[in-house]
């Protein structure tokens, strides 16, 4: 995927987004007139996808001195472990102090997204996942997160700013709520097959009004060939998408002739859940994930100082001076 | 606390945050010419504190049309019951349907956010919460999710742009980072105490270079009366903040004759962690709590349509018509 | 319930399905001419409601000396003990000892399905039991197992046979097979509305071919007032019955007018799956209930002999002499 | 072993063993005069070992139309896998929907008993096994029980019934009630050798009144050479038999010269017991298992039309039409 | 009990069994002519029983100056809480640090065995408790382990030196060892009933040939009113003790006349073995407890410095100065 | 190691540390003048290693005729199984039927440390355990318990009475004591040094009044070269000693230029801990290992007689004659 352009916020380059105690620092230093070259490195608490990367680097690159920093950093999308330092910076200190709070942020929750995605993915083998979970993060993340979600192995996303960032076309099928004011979901399938361009995938959601197969059937013979593929998304008070669900939808749709039409599942996917479809051999021919992603856990960075004006140091619990990492690679 | 003023983000506005399949829908809508008055019921998978209406209704009064709209919901930081109805909104289904991501993911996010918060208050008692966690967040929601906090019942945080949004004081003691590059931790609460106004408490953090009892002493001695509380965050690999730890140093301070001298506790704080120090006995005075708020999963909300044009109807799996909730106050 | 008349199949009587080694017994004590009065205690290895003993009196009835015996019992359908002395015989050992395979075997039996019925009812409360499980057992015992089932509680059963004995009218809904060869739900209940006599209740299975929310619909407009209830029997691969299926289906026909129809849930009926419903309140009007109650484990009994010739005596780690119960009750 | 020759019982044949509704889909499907030709596939719940297949076969017999009928099974004793197809008829549906609940109730009895005991013989590896739980099933099952227990491995049973539908002489020792008659185990040994003929087994049961090695001790002194084996069945109050009992039994006959006494061990017998006997070394003769088989859950079987009239069809939940099994062979 | 007579080995006040380490403090000490009174307080790490506080304060008053001198302490046999203080001893270092190690010892082993001893007396009630564990226990240590027993409530213990140190008769039955070279059972306890004192209660172990009951009933016929008891102790290859086993002994001795026969259970006994005969109705009329108090885990006590010449100390994780117990009582 | 000279206790062998009944039983064989040659064969309850055989053959050698006896036995420190036969004894049973208590206790205590001892030896590899645990038992057994800790193979211990058995230098760092009464862990260092002959190792303990970490690196730079090491023993209220406190430790003395100081660890070590801090790499140079072994539950040891003048016999559980073991060396 091409590297996409972030651009730092106004309120985080403020310091509006940081701790307080970030700008109270600084304020001291000033006070005092103390600005050594300071040497911070940041790690995370469990191993995973580093990401966000390159929206750091974005950061940094607007408020480092260009003639006084170094910056070392794993690379977008790098698997990296369990406390290994993925970034260490030497500058002066009152020119990045204020924004340990945001870069420590920026890894925390992409880090998160990319690691459950990769989790996902590393069990779905060659089938495809879209990441599907925007209705469940604040929309001010909504487009980073589908963007970490790629960077994590999806190959595609449901909100449209997420499908720019990770520079993927956005990708859906149809709402319930499309179904429900048409009233019929032949009747929906039809309207979106006359309606949309003909580049857009015609996939049809099958669990509205009637069972799965019956509609399944349905649909097909009315858009036949045009079909790409059905959505199963079966709610949990009727039983949620079962492996018998897929494998019977798949024999009748064989059965009658449609053979093209392709299988897309989701509701609550889980690594788990695609395991379970996979190993008991449930033709699926696609996923949609959602808060699995969505709702990963952030992992947490820490900032730590390792050297002030080149000298070791370090607080009570950290070995003081330069950590080494060989994979760290120079970036500014 | 007062309302705060939420504005739509043009982002949001613009539908660039949504699913894709809702701006198709309603460009399907549009090509019909069908617009009918439709229902929405939203409701959380899991009971907690609601949390983000407040920003719901903030985009609602941008995009309905105000002859032709009825919106019903509950209060920001009140309970709700798993799968209890907390938005009903009945006008034009053009007008609306696109923001159902981002209606979805605001309640989503705020809500797990203020829940996490609330199950730490409730163990806590009088203790005071500060929200420590704007570090384990991106930025572009770190101060939502400390006001999220705060809506939960923290009684502060630590990110300027959440007590802004919050209407209180961001809160802090110092960082590491100041006493490394200082050098030492009596000098660096010494220029703390220089520096800043009189209204900042003195709160300074013993744990970075001497045992936590020896350390609190000195700075005890060199503040005197001005010190307001020492702040204990020591790391796992100094095993963490224990029981007999702040014991022992409330009790050192109480034979020095620094009785005023509160002890403020964080670091890896949770409602267990909390419940513990209680039951023990230890004579916390303030936690701070960060990825137990910060990180708490989003509880999923989901929008389902239930009249248009006042016949009831529903997905299956789902009640047709309007699902009666006396607890629902009309806001609009 | 009135007592059913039972009779002993000739090859009990003839010892043919005894252990052989009771009859090489028999043998040898006739060789020696060896035939004191002997008392044999009969206990459960646990307790649970005793079912079998009228089986066991009739054959009794036919082989003891009608001037020596004397023989104590609780009554059918009496809760019982673990290890509680439940039959007591004494009479001519010769006249008896053959069958102590029989009347074992036939309290095992019946008093596990009796004591599985039982556990059912104690969690439904008023709400009707059918045993359903006659396809699940030999049917050389499926009228036997029915019949113990009713003296554990069940209001009815499903097979001819276990009708009979039990005093009550078979009952049944319609199976799968009259609407597949039919082809339709709806004309399937048509035809059983049509030839079956008045008294029959119109129940129809709604789960063969659609949604069985919409099938219900169907049927109740087919039938209208005619029509009793539906059953429920959703398959596994489609999610089993589900709380809020039931919920649903009493929902969507009270909108359309059908209070009248009642809901029959069938398919997996557990104690724990009657508790789950009852507890969230889903309107079900009657279970049916199969392999729980027809593969319960049989209660082994064992038989002792504790006194010879009105002597007390006793195999290793039982008591010598008769043990006292005074609930039991003269019976022979 | 040879095939037995089952017949089937009258009240099976006049369906009064069957779930009512399947006689009245009949009384039905004669109303409108429909007999279409139907296939119908059966399949258990679970793997295990097929059994029964040969009483069923026999009722077919004599029910389809020998000019229209087509029959394919699995052989009797056969493992099958959970839901693989056992059987599959084709036949005018008249003259064989009735009989469904007769033939999976044979199957699920007979294929429980069968897998249980194939369990106990898969761990027990050369040491016979004999049938011992006639006395834990209704008497109107004990043959085709203990029928049952021989298909699945057991070299011997304990009733006469099983042991003439099995092909092989019951066996059996002597009960407790023999020697508590008589008064002394050696005794009642002494009597069983004078009046047994010479090809039933001297096999002595050595718990009865004295402990386990002194009483082998005096029953082999007392039958010499002519003692086959003793029979440890010591009751769980007296702590059961143990492996080391065994050993020590084993030590002291051979300390006297009887190495030719085999040991015999029943009582409690499971495939976990038999397991830990084995592995710990004890040297056990045989085993007589109880209950582990006569108790053994039925495995459920199911019985679905695939096709009628030479059409594929299916309930919800089913694939239409012959599901391919290469294992199964024409029978009829 | 009357207090024992404790008298500190020549080893213990020669420094020989101490810590080398505390030796060489002691000079060094000596060296810089440093012996300052100092506060030592003494707690274990878990609550149970004190025991050894006897024998401390024997030791104490040989080493400790009569004229600088106090000491605080909880009395023998008393319980004390996890923690909590139980011995104070303020007095010149010299004279007393060296002793650390023999006083936490003491302390250790002897309230690890009366604690132990306690559990077993908390559940047994009335029945009499016997200490049998000598034989588990280094014979340096025997007499001290009864000893500590009965301070934690058994009546009696079997070793003679025990038996002094406690103030009561040592108490036995008789070993199978007697048994063994006697021949039988029956003779060895007439031989024991010959050849004792008359106040020797007459006990007869019933295990070791025979079966319990029979035994038991032989042994009661043999010396009729003059025994006293029978022991049962079958050991684990026979399945140990049984609750069934009790009874039916107690059954058959009364249904003989032997009333006044009680019955001993030794072996494995626990408290969950206690409590589990008692809950279950077993007329046991004494226990034997062996390992359980023998092989009890020591409770390690803590020895820390609070007070230097009067003036509050303490290492790091203690509160400095002297810990309030009220419950200490001055005993030097 | 040298074979250490055990000499029974004078209160041994009078038979005051018996059990009560050996003594009676040699009275009455005394009475009866029965004295017959007896093997008496012993065993442990659960695989270990052997200790204390030396001790009971220095007993043995005392009082069995040294014209009519026979002794077999495995060697002090090897390997047993569970109940294998370690001793076995042929001489009249008068002259040492009195010593099983004795004999079993010696065994069971010392066997039970060793087997503790190399539990920790075996995960510790070339890591070196110094036996702490003296302040844990009783004085009477100190020296025996640190004995059986090197015979388990540990390279020292702390008790001068058990160095001295075992024949290694008893060894030890610095006391808290010292260090509290002296004020400052420096000083107290200081004095050591002063004071202590040259051999003695100069090893600090550095958590009493500062970080772990800060006084290493004081006590490093105030002896220098003359520090061999420090030792580590945080309580439990600090967190105890984690594996990144010794690492860090270890990067501060190597920063400071300290590499020849050695890191020392104590405090709850465990088979558990230790392979804790090796798994992780923690740079541990020794263990100081306390109540894990001398809280060791002892192995509980049974002695049983096998023969009478040369007759096979046993009670009931046991196999009469000599159990072969042919790893028994005669040793008598």
């Amino acid at each position: 995927m091409p590297s996409p352009k972030f651009k730092p916020a106004p309120e985080v380059l403020s310091g509006d987004t940081a701790d307080i105690y970030f700008v109270r620092t600084i304020d001291i230093l000033r006070g005092v007139n103390l600005n050594p070259v300071a040497t911070m490195e940041v790690f995370g608490s469990r191993a995973g996808i580093l990401c966000g990367i390159e929206e750091v680097k974005a950061l940094l690159a607007e408020v480092l001195p260009e003639d006084n920093r170094e910056v070392w950093a794993l690379d977008e999308g790098e698997t990296m472990e369990a406390k290994e330092v993925v970034l260490r910076i030497t500058a002066p200190y009152q020119s990045y102090g204020v924004y340990e709070t945001a870069m420590a942020g920026i890894l925390a929750h992409c880090s998160g997204w990319a690691t459950a995605a990769r989790e996902c993915v590393a069990v779905a083998g060659k089938i495809p996942l879209i990441s599907f979970g925007a209705r469940h993060v604040h929309p001010s993340v909504a487009g980073v997160m589908d963007y970490a979600a790629v960077v994590g192995g999806c190959t595609g996303c449901s909100s449209i700013a997420g499908g720019r960032l990770a520079g993927v076309e956005a990708s859906g099928t149809m709402p319930h709520a499309l179904i429900i004011i048409v009233g019929d979901t032949v009747k929906a399938t039809m309207l979106f097959d006359k309606y949309m361009p003909p580049d857009v995938p015609r996939v049809s959601l099958v669990d509205t009004f009637k069972d799965e197969a019956e509609e399944s059937l349905r649909v097909a013979e009315a858009l036949g060939k045009r079909l790409q593929s059905v959505r199963l998304d079966t709610p949990s008070e009727r039983g949620g998408v079962t492996v018998e669900m897929v494998g019977e939808v798949r024999a009748r749709l064989d059965l009658a002739g449609f053979k093209h039409v392709g299988i897309f599942v989701s509701g609550s996917v889980t690594p788990e859940r695609i395991t379970h479809f996979i190993e008991r051999g449930a033709p699926v021919d696609g996923f949609g994930v959602g808060s699995y992603i969505s709702g990963a856990k952030p992992i947490d960075f820490t900032a730590d100082l390792h050297e002030i004006e080149g000298k070791p140091i370090a607080k009570r619990g950290r070995i003081p001076g330069i950590t080494p990492n060989p994979r760290l690679k120079r970036v500014m």
